[in-house]
Parts: structure tokens; C-alpha cells; sequence
């Protein structure tokens, strides 16, 4: 017996007009996640706690039952470590976007036009030396994004983001935080790279092609989310359980990849809105078969969300559902939890801390009276509200593994 | 006013298929249990943690207000506690079974064929003399079950198990826990002790007799959970009530006595499923004349859950709430909490975490929907889902005893 945790990126959302005040998945006709409502139990979950909005990093750091408080090294890391990039104790890392300066050194877009073909650019950039004696190494993303880790003696990750996060300003200088003194080497580094690359980017035959194009050129690199890799046990020795992964988004491989799960490849997961829900599922169900607690992510609602668009959520979901219908046959034989990491309110086209709807179904599993998946049903389930520190518990609970407290 | 807290152990329970796929509680028909329920307000209740699978004796420590995590002293000492021994802050106890070894020192059977005529034994051991210079006492317990403690200078209870806990396997020699050299006088003593017993044992009149009668000799004996009074308020100390408890099993007496609860004798009370319901319920209402608090504990749907008796737990339900029509008078004047201190689904035979129904009910609470006393009935309740820490600011809340917090 295992457990499949299913999550939905952003899966909550607030009432939509449009839809009589129903969210997204409350309109949505999903009758497999619907299923594992009436054979289960429901509730609502707050990933960080009530009210708090979390990030993707942090909600899944805490549903995977690490307290950020204590494991999150920065999104940096966590992305560096996605990008498949070989991320040691002590290195600096970064998260990184190519985006567009004027000749006044002014950032006119921060997605470089979503540019998605910077491989070239990476080779580049790869090739800079700096003067501090500290190693860069850049690894590619998908469209836009790349990470940027540094190694050597002396460096502190104790810096600020070189990348003012608006579009209209001027990039920023990369600084010591304050009372971290010895943060200036990397501070010095980053400064340095940056210069470097912005100056290889500027004649870079890519970006004159791009020019000629009439498409923006990546010509600045933005780095932020300074961090490095701290102690972190993996999830089989925290919970005794082996576990996989099946997501197409870098961040949620790199989460998975922290805490030692195995990220299983599937090359036609996208982490955007159109992807391979049959060939995800059939991968994650496969996984089950030789892992104890299977990953499965699905990353459409939080982009729909983010674009304010409600038909596309509720779409996405119900495309999603269609695929979900082996759901039926597994919960008789293992556990399922769907949940999301977080709210992403089409109204607020952001992250928000509304909770999300959870279900515990299948075998092992109390029942309550919820019989539909969604924010308002699993409000009044037998979970009541539950925080994501409170998943694996629940889940090694369900399993029949949790340790017995006492004697 | 004062409190009736009656406690099912065990109580909470999975879906049973032979029932519909309700519980046992959800299956039987408990008027008494209903008309509380009807009357007040009801929820879940975890008592460690969300998910977290409780022992009996934390789970108790935690309803009644004092922190596992600060007052947990290990089973042993709440063993020998409840079995009426004289425990002195500095000895160390233990929870001590009579087995059966064959001639090879293999354990055969944990519990001696579950003998219940141990005084002699008891006696014999008792007078046991040490090199070490430690003293040690026996204790006579139900059935196999006995308590020892060691007392004399030096001696600290950070020691390992002499018990494997598990049949077919060699007795274990005790050793001071990692970092703990200290203990390795009290190790010692352990060693010297079970060494000389079992040869006490080996030849005693009273397992000759049983050997003739083809009964499993109690010819071996198992120490575990070793463990040391500790500094601890009592009842009345921390929630300004006298209190008294009305209990069959040693344990729950014993947690009880360790907080200062008068305990009450019900010599007809087993701590088995055949037990005197009349007598603990007439006893538990003539206690509330005097004092505040009255601890009621029923142990048979713990029993009956660990033997996966479905049935067994529904009908002891039925049939210790027919024992409770007295509570329609009581709730007028008193408050009534009823709930279980953990779940102990019959699909699993053991405890698990899934958390248990609650009701306060009786003068001063409020109402809510919910006429049914259950699990997923009280999932809907107006008390949502609290932990066993909280049971006692809420039991001094509708009594309005509460200490105002500000000024």
C-alpha cells in the first residue's frame, strides 16, 4: 500500500462572478476528484497557516512535511537544483531571468519577450572568468529563466537581489545584506558577472538576429533569491518512506530533488497549461508500483489563475479530471491526497492565503458527508483545517506506519 | 457544578464494511450518547497531534492538561504507580511482564499464557538481593503483568528494553542508552536481577504445578520502558479542581494517581470488556457530589479494537450506554464531556491516529447541529477539531472557572 499526493498548483480560487460566485473547481464538472470525495474524508488545508500566502517553494517545502522555517534555503537553490545543476554545500545560488534594458540601462520587459532559446546564451556566459577568483556556473530554464550558482572560498549567500522585480527601473547593484559583512565577496562576484554577461549579451549574434527580428533582445541578466544548501534530511529518513516524483515544472523537480526524491522523466510534461496529463498520470501510477509515496504535479491552474483566467482553470481542471478516472481502481489498493499548494485567485491574478480544498481517499481512509471536491464542500469535511505540516502525518496515519507516541 | 469526563479508550474507529462502511460508533444505537450530543456541542479531538498515533498513557496526560512532552516519565513509572506501589522521586521503573523461555532462553510466549495467579512469584522475587547494593521491589499486576522498581544511589533511568518485544527471540541484555554511561548501574542491577529471578523462577512450586498441568511456565521476566518520576504539578495545582477517577486498568489509575486524583476502588471495575457498568457509572456520579472533576474510564473498545472485533465494540457501546440514562439528570446540573483518549480501528488491531468524537454537553455549553454522537457526525460539530491539550481550558471555560488572560 502506498500513496499518490496529487497536487494542483494554485488550485484555490475566491468566488468568480461569471460563474454565480462558484470558484473554478466549485463550477468545474470533475466527477473522478468528486469520486475520491465520497470515499474519503475532506477538509481545507493552509499549506503555511491561515491567512499566510505562500509560495510554491515554501507550500511544497511544508506539504512534503519540511518546515520552511528550518529548510528553506531560497528559491534560489531550489531552482538551480531543478535546472539539474550539480549544486554543492557552500556554492551561492541564484535564480535567474534574461530580460530586456534600454540604452539607458532602464528594464523594458523581465521575460526578454518570454525568449525561448537562450542555449546559446548560457555557452556564452558560461565562458566569463572573474576577477575574485570565485567560479560561476549558469545553468539553463525554460524560456526566460536560468539559474546562476557561485563557488568558492569566502562566499556568504547573504545578499540582496540584483533584479529590482519592476519592469521601468534600473537594474540594482547586488549588496550585503545588513550585518553580513562578510557577504561582499559574493556581493563583488555578482556585481562583476553581471557586467560581464550584460556586456556579452549586448553583441551577442542571438540577440541581433533577435533585433533584426523585431523581437526583444536578452541583453541583461536579473539575478535574486541568494541562497545556499543547508542540512536537510531526505524525505525516506524523515518519514521511512520511498518517493518519486512526476512534475514538468523546474521548481517542483528541484523540491523533489532536495529531500532525495527520485524525479521520474517525462518528456512530454511541460510544466505550462497544455502538457501530457495521460502520459504524467500513467507515469505516476507506474511509479506507484515501486515507490511508497508518489509526487504527481500539475501546474495549469496556478498559470490560469495568474492570467485571471476562470474558464481556463475551470477547463484545465476538468481536462485534468478526465485523465483521473484510474483513480477508481488505485484507491482500493493505495491511498490518494489531492490537494493544491496554494490559492491563486483569478480575481487577484497572484498568489493569495485562502486555503486550499484536501482529500484523504481510498484504502484506510475514515468518510465524512463531502461528496464534492472543492472550496466550499471540503470546507465542512471531517479534516477540518489542517496545515501542511499536518499532511505527512496524516498520511503515515492513513498508511498504518506512524510511530506510536508513548509506550 | 463540576465535570463528568467519561473516556472510551480506543474509541475512534475506520469504516467497517460489514456495517455499511460505518464505525462501530457510528453503527450503534446510543441514545444516552445521542441525547449529549443533542444537547451541546461536538467536534474531533486529536489528543497528541493531527495524524500523530498516541499510547494510552500520553494520550490521558494529554487530556488532562499536562504535556507529553514535559510529563511523560515512560510506562513504567505509571505502571507501578497503578499497581499501588510506593514510587519515590530517584527510582527507576519498569513494566514488567511474566513469559515463558524454553531450555534454550528463546521467549515461547510474552505473556505466559496469560497466567493470572502471580502473587507467589511476585513474593519470591521479592526477596531478591542485589551485589550491587541496589534495592528492588516487585509489584503484582493483572494477569502476566507485574511493575519493579530499583532505588539506591547513583542509579539513572536512561536504559534499553530487557524485553525484545517480540517472540521466538532471546532475552536482551539491558545497556545504558547512547550518552547515558551513567545508567550502567542501574544496567547492571537490571542484569543481576532478571538473571536471578528467571532461576527463582525456573524452579518455584507454583510453575512445577503448571508444567503438570500442561500450562506454560511463567518462568522469565520482562523489563521495559524504564522511567523516572519527575517534577509534576498536580490537578488541583494547575486547574484549581479536586478530582477523582473511577478506572479498572493499572495504567489509568495511574496516570490519574500521578496527578493527584483521589482514585476511586470499584472492586467489581476489571479493566476488561466484562466489566461492572453499573457499579463505575453509580460510583463515578456519588464521586461528583465531592469533588469537581470525576475521570470515568471504560477500556473495552480499546480491547475490543485490538482484537478486530467489530461487533464486540459496538455492542459494548450499546451496552455502556444503556448504563448512562443517568446523564439526562446529571447534564442538568453538571458538565459532561464524553470522547476517547485515541482510535483503535478493529482493521488494524492497534491504535491509530485518526482522531476521536467529542461532545461537551450539560449546563453552560452551547448547541450546535449535531444530534448524533460519532465520527463523522461530530466532524460537523461547532467545536471543529481541537487537541487533547485544549480539553481542559475548555472544560474550565463552561464552567466558568477560566482565569481571565489580560486584565
Amino acid at each position: 500500500m502506498g500513496c499518490l499526493l496529487i497536487i494542483f498548483d494554485g488550485l484555490g480560487d475566491r468566488p468568480v462572478p461569471f460563474f454565480s460566485n462558484k470558484t473554478p473547481l466549485e463550477a468545474a464538472h470533475t466527477p473522478n476528484l468528486d469520486f475520491l470525495a465520497s470515499k474519503g474524508v475532506c477538509g481545507l488545508m493552509d499549506s503555511i497557516g491561515v491567512g499566510v500566502r505562500p509560495a510554491s517553494d515554501t507550500a511544497h517545502l511544508s506539504i512534503f512535511g519540511f518546515d520552511p522555517k528550518k529548510y528553506y534555503f531560497g528559491r534560489g537553490v531550489l531552482e538551480c537544483i531543478g535546472l539539474g545543476m550539480d549544486v554543492r554545500n557552500g556554492d551561492a545560488c541564484f535564480r535567474v531571468n534574461f530580460g530586456t534594458i534600454n540604452s539607458k540601462k532602464i528594464i523594458i520587459d523581465r521575460r526578454a519577450g518570454r525568449i525561448d532559446e537562450t542555449g546559446k546564451l548560457v555557452d556564452s556566459l558560461n565562458k566569463i572568468k572573474l576577477s575574485t577568483g570565485i567560479k560561476v556556473i549558469v545553468g539553463k530554464g525554460v524560456q526566460h529563466r536560468a539559474g546562476v550558482l557561485f563557488r568558492g572560498k569566502g562566499i556568504l549567500a547573504r545578499v540582496s537581489d540584483a533584479d529590482p522585480h519592476e519592469e521601468n527601473k534600473p537594474m540594482l547593484s547586488c549588496k550585503p545584506l545588513d550585518g553580513f559583512v562578510e557577504a561582499r565577496l559574493l556581493a563583488d562576484s555578482v556585481n562583476e558577472f553581471v557586467s560581464k554577461a550584460n556586456a556579452v549579451l549586448a553583441n551577442h549574434p542571438l540577440n541581433k538576429k533577435r533585433r533584426a527580428q523585431k523581437l526583444l533582445p536578452a541583453n541583461c541578466i536579473l539575478l535574486r533569491g541568494a541562497g545556499s544548501l543547508g542540512e536537510i534530511p531526505s524525505f525516506r529518513q524523515k518519514w521511512g518512506l520511498s518517493a518519486s516524483c512526476v512534475a514538468g515544472g523546474k521548481l517542483y523537480k528541484g523540491v523533489a530533488k532536495l529531500v532525495g526524491m527520485k524525479v521520474i522523466d517525462v518528456p512530454t510534461a511541460t510544466g505550462k497549461a497544455e502538457t501530457d496529463f495521460k502520459a504524467k498520470v500513467d507515469a505516476a501510477v507506474k511509479a506507484l508500483k515501486s515507490s511508497d509515496f508518489v509526487f504527481l504535479h500539475f501546474k495549469g491552474t496556478d498559470l490560469m489563475g495568474e492570467d485571471g483566467n476562470a474558464v481556463g482553470k475551470k477547463d484545465y481542471l476538468e481536462k485534468a479530471d478526465r485523465h483521473l478516472g484510474v483513480l477508481h481502481q488505485l484507491s482500493k489498493e493505495h491511498l490518494i491526497v489531492v490537494t493544491g499548494d496554494h490559492s491563486t485567485p483569478c480575481e487577484l491574478k497572484a498568489h493569495s492565503g485562502d486555503p486550499v480544498p484536501i482529500v484523504f481517499s481510498g484504502r484506510g481512509c475514515r468518510r465524512d458527508h463531502v461528496t464534492h471536491f472543492n472550496e466550499r464542500d471540503c470546507s465542512t469535511g471531517a479534516l477540518c483545517r489542517i496545515t501542511g505540516l499536518q499532511v505527512m502525518n496524516e498520511v503515515l496515519n492513513v498508511l498504518g506506519r506512524a510511530p506510536l507516541y508513548g509506550d
